[in-house]
């Protein structure tokens, strides 16, 4: 069943797009969902000093501001499985990273969806429709996208990589440069993942699913939240986590130095107590290149791989899959949107079936 | 059979809730959904002159900025109507305005889909999800939560109105104060009605939903797209568009002074070749007050007024439904989000069967 799925799904895939959310999924069967909706978690309460006067209701005497808070936009599907997965985007993103691909195909969030996970996608604290931040912010458009067309590993400006997993048409970059939006105020790790604490709490144990700078902030999430069951962390950048003392050596690239973070051993334990699943993709340099973009991905992975095993070494469940490594080419920045998504989901629904999560 | 869809879904509604997310839906029948997704529509790029060098790629040189887009996320029922609903929030607000009600309700994204409308919920640009902004912008912390307690007429604060249509309990304005997000740049009535010109000429003819200061901006998108095949517009809060030389006098209100905009009878007309069904709510003052979020909806409703009549004295369709005086008590300046919104559900399909737009 699962063979005959993946074929089904990659035949679908492999439809002609015509004009996104005019109907290229007519083949495809429908989606029954049970339930849908959102809802903000965590965040802060300021209060003004003074009172109120209706009379006068542009004084900020005693008015509140609500902020600093996520927000999710959930689907539960009927017969689900027990846990549900939440989407977290990584720097510069918001939920889209996990709708549709800037091609117009299904995104994790539907094929997941059709697999009768739960998902959650959030907007961190200070993104996207989590924009009401409580810390002033000027916000300032960059023109950063051959930057960022080279940081995802898409290729090198105005190179595409041979093979690589990303579809050339011409809107396609359209969308993808587009399924951006700033921050709203400054990076907090300690908020942001308390705030993803609090949406735990509120809808109890799941999976974990993290994207790029958000590995850094899923891992803070396992140290502070005990409803974390597995994380599936496609490409973590950053803020990998070792024991005091034991941070291995910065790992120097052209774009900057990758670094471990220590912690105390207790906050570095906890992630040895839930499977994880790391996945990266292709055209990472194995030597230094002056290229950036390239280099920058050649240290993270060295840096992932040392903090793989320092889990493991202490007795946790963590697992790198270098895609390429697997005989999966081609792949960048974004896995779970390039155009083998089928493929890597079917890997992400294997990994959550051996740790019985499914 | 609409009787008894209106009982049936007046019952769930009397459900109480528990958890949101948590499945208060249960006994409400799931959803088939043939497809959903998101994808950006409209927006500019701009070209920083020079040319990109991978070795220096932090250097804006030679490098695009894609911006100013809206984002639109959609779900198509199985079995859809002909025409979908494009739902466009109000200031300050974004696609979560639609969605689930403060205190955990199905807003009409879910309502709709359930009565077999395609649902298009965008974010404008500079706004939410459609973040980037092709224009530097500051972004200021603002405690004016009390103010729009009023403004929304919710009632005074501290003071619920007698009757409100509007949740109490301890997390529904929790909910509904960060159910807001702030702008990323300035308001541009002309980028943001041609970026919905945009999403229409991609998906069609359409039914336009409104909230508020979007009122304005579907008067524009009814002007310069001929996708529209009819506008409900919520409590629409300026920009009425008048012939020029016959502008009405401006209606002053201890808040600010509400006037019609000027424009060639040619536009104009656009407006009176559409169905347009204008609600508004509750506790709105008849005569003048100095309290300032109430007489700005007195002005607003005169006005609202005047315009619907010198619509239909030029051939055209506006209906303006005074809710109380239709019977229908309590409600805020969110009639599809307020404890009736199943009641006013209804309405907006009454109206829509009547034009036989369903």
């Amino acid at each position: 069943m699962h063979v005959l799925t993946s074929l089904f799904r990659t035949a679908a895939t492999t439809m002609i797009l015509l004009v996104p959310g005019a109907g290229w999924a007519q083949s495809a069967p429908p989606m029954s969902i049970q339930e849908q909706g959102s809802f903000a978690a965590g965040g802060t309460v300021t209060t003004v000093p003074g009172t109120f006067d209706p009379r006068r209701p542009l004084s900020a005497a005693g008015q509140t501001f609500h902020g600093d808070h996520l927000y999710a936009f959930y689907q539960i599907p009927t017969n689900r499985r027990r846990y549900p997965i939440v989407m977290w985007h990584g720097a510069g993103q918001f939920s889209k990273t996990w709708e549709t691909t800037p091609d117009g195909r299904e995104g994790f969030q539907t094929i997941f969806l059709r697999r009768r996970y739960a998902t959650y996608l959030i907007d961190q604290p200070r993104r996207g429709n989590a924009g009401r931040s409580a810390v002033q912010t000027m916000i300032t458009p960059t023109a950063d996208e051959q930057f960022l067309f080279g940081a995802f590993r898409v290729g090198i400006w105005p190179d595409y990589f041979a093979g690589v997993q990303f579809d050339r048409g011409p809107d396609t970059l359209n969308q993808y440069f587009r399924a951006m939006t700033p921050n709203t105020g400054p990076f907090d790790g300690t908020l942001f993942s308390d705030a993803a604490a609090a949406l735990l709490r509120r809808i109890g144990p799941s999976i974990l699913m993290t994207h790029s700078q958000s590995g850094e902030l899923g891992w803070l999430t396992v140290i502070k939240s005990d409803q974390v069951r597995a994380v599936v962390a496609f490409e973590p950048s950053g803020g990998f986590i070792f024991p005091e003392g034991a941070v291995p050596p910065p790992v120097a690239t052209s774009l900057d130095t990758v670094t471990g973070v220590p912690a105390p051993l207790s906050d570095f334990m906890a992630l040895t107590r839930v499977p994880i699943y790391i996945v990266f993709g292709d055209n990472i340099p194995v030597a230094p290149t002056d290229v950036p973009t390239q280099d920058a991905w050649r240290g993270r992975l060295e840096m992932a791989r040392l903090w793989r095993d320092a889990i493991n070494r202490h007795g946790g469940k963590a697992t790198l899959v270098h895609l390429p490594e697997a005989g999966i080419r081609g792949n960048t920045h974004f896995p779970f949107s390039d155009l083998n998504n089928i493929r890597i989901a079917d890997l992400v629904s294997q990994f959550l079936a051996e740790t019985g999560l499914d």
